[in-house]
């Protein structure tokens, strides 16, 4: 009864490998200059994808980059200085698309990391990071999968935020040894 | 059937301001000089004891004291400058017993508000404010309650926050009208 | 420097009396009914409000009552046999407001705890229980507080979930000292 | 200055790569009995450890097995017919520990997904899946990484609870176009 976790494990990170080839890296590259340059960077989303941008929020705290996600105990105000960060694929989602279009009328930048480009959260984007995953809207440039609902989204946006952390740490030649001085000492 | 809401209106409402009456101003005021001279205030509790510490954090960012309960995903470090507030009534909860004790090993100071003051939190404590609420303990000065587990601990902390934050507002002389801009205004 | 400690303590609890006083105990007993009779009892709301809210939650969990969050993680498909509250003073928030229309599309029971019965929530709300305290909106007939906010509205919504627990452990005659089979026991 | 990002990507899957790898599947295949016998499933873990295991409780849910993490707000009693999986590494954070020493105690089985078998949490667990990356304790048998702190295993846990699901998905024979119905519907 093991061939099956085999299995499920080649086809798990076979759907990764191709999804991350899929993203432009050029795309990444402005979204990398859009967090560097902000003073704060917040990020919403719902489920799955708001558990993969929290694991995004808690490595750029670690790195020096105050992050946050919408919705925390602690969350301040954002203004024209900050940055938005929309997890959804479909740019559909009712929270997400509302978030975005509040954050635009603040000034604050605002990106998505999705699959459809012609949403409602695109609209309010002035940069679309594509994660050309399969959504409800089953677009037809979209990478199908053998998971269920978003996972392969979901497990692409968690990688890739590690992937732009540690971008972001050669770029500035940050020494990862010493970033225990960011990390919560309580627990 | 609508007089037994009213008893236990007048209950809940009776206990609470008994409970309020009974705590010492004296330590309200040596925790109120505590949060004003941190640079950082860090909150621990579990349960509904959180939920009320949370909304502590909550109001106390709105009048520009940076707050934090511990395990927030954008929990920082603590360091000596800052302070911790430990909710327990019993003062043996693992969790908090645990935070408080790596909390003084950074220098920083401790508060517990609580019941029952020769606890393992108390140990760590510099400051114990006291809520005397029945704990499981059933220490003999404790409020008894007609109220399920410690809901009026809960309740007089929830109340005891928001006390405080206006004591500071009227010591620092803050418009409560132009708080907003602390406020999140993505909702 | 005690007296002004003294002075917030009176004026707090003297508004939470008021703000209690003033809620129609008919409409109380119709929400009762409701939780009652729902397979599951969801809750919305943002902010101060969600953290009262969530105290709601843990209480009814503790009683027999399946109750959840909208955003928690674990959070089921709500059905017709279900029922939403929704907590929003003004009735205009833009995420419960939302969430009240999707759970009316489902066949689920509706009901807005707030101040404001013209708002969008009301709309979908079949039920309306009246905390009348000043919102944004400044409404002829609510309640002025001298406190920031909101904090009024979130003060009674917290302790009127801890009235509601009350009466429905009495009126089911649960015994309390029970009730800890039911309470989270890895803490 | 894309190459960099190339680069970054390439090391990250590789790294991921190795760490499934090396996991024992005769230890994931007695997990998932675990896993599919349990009444209910708790999960623990701190930090971006915690973030994954959350996506573990979220898609769990939606095969129609009952997961919750520990600290959820509406988190019931555990029984000795349920299962906590305790997520850590070294297996020595105090709140992990302590919570599968309390599981324990209740009769409930406890498995530990970490690095290091010789651990306190290892002593309560009847079952140890071994993801053998470098942690705080450097042992000699751990993958090394060039990603800060325990990335690395965070990220093969999050795609490691995919690869469960997907999983029992098969052996249940479950239609994945089905599962909607325990998703969440309010978003």
């Amino acid at each position: 009864m093991m061939e099956d976790i085999k299995l499920a494990m080649d086809l798990t990170l076979g759907e990764l490998t191709k999804a991350l080839d899929c993203i432009d890296l050029a795309q990444v590259d402005r979204l990398i200059d859009e967090i560097c340059k902000a003073e704060k960077v917040f990020f919403v989303g719902v489920g799955r994808v708001l558990l993969a941008l929290q694991a995004w929020v808690k490595r750029l705290n670690h790195i020096g980059i105050r992050a946050i996600y919408v919705g925390a105990i602690d969350e301040p105000a954002i203004t024209a200085k900050d940055l938005l960060i929309v997890g959804s694929g479909s740019g559909e989602s009712v929270f997400p698309a509302a978030i975005a279009r509040l954050a635009r009328g603040t000034g604050a930048s605002v990106v998505q990391i999705g699959s459809n480009r012609s949403g409602t959260v695109a609209k309010y984007a002035n940069l679309f990071v594509r994660i050309p995953c399969r959504t409800k809207l089953n677009l037809p440039d979209e990478i199908d999968s053998a998971q269920p609902m978003s996972s392969l989204f979901e497990q692409t946006l968690f990688m890739l935020g590690d992937i732009i952390s540690g971008v972001i740490i050669k770029r500035r030649n940050i020494n990862i040894h010493d970033l225990w001085r960011f990390h919560a000492n309580l627990e």
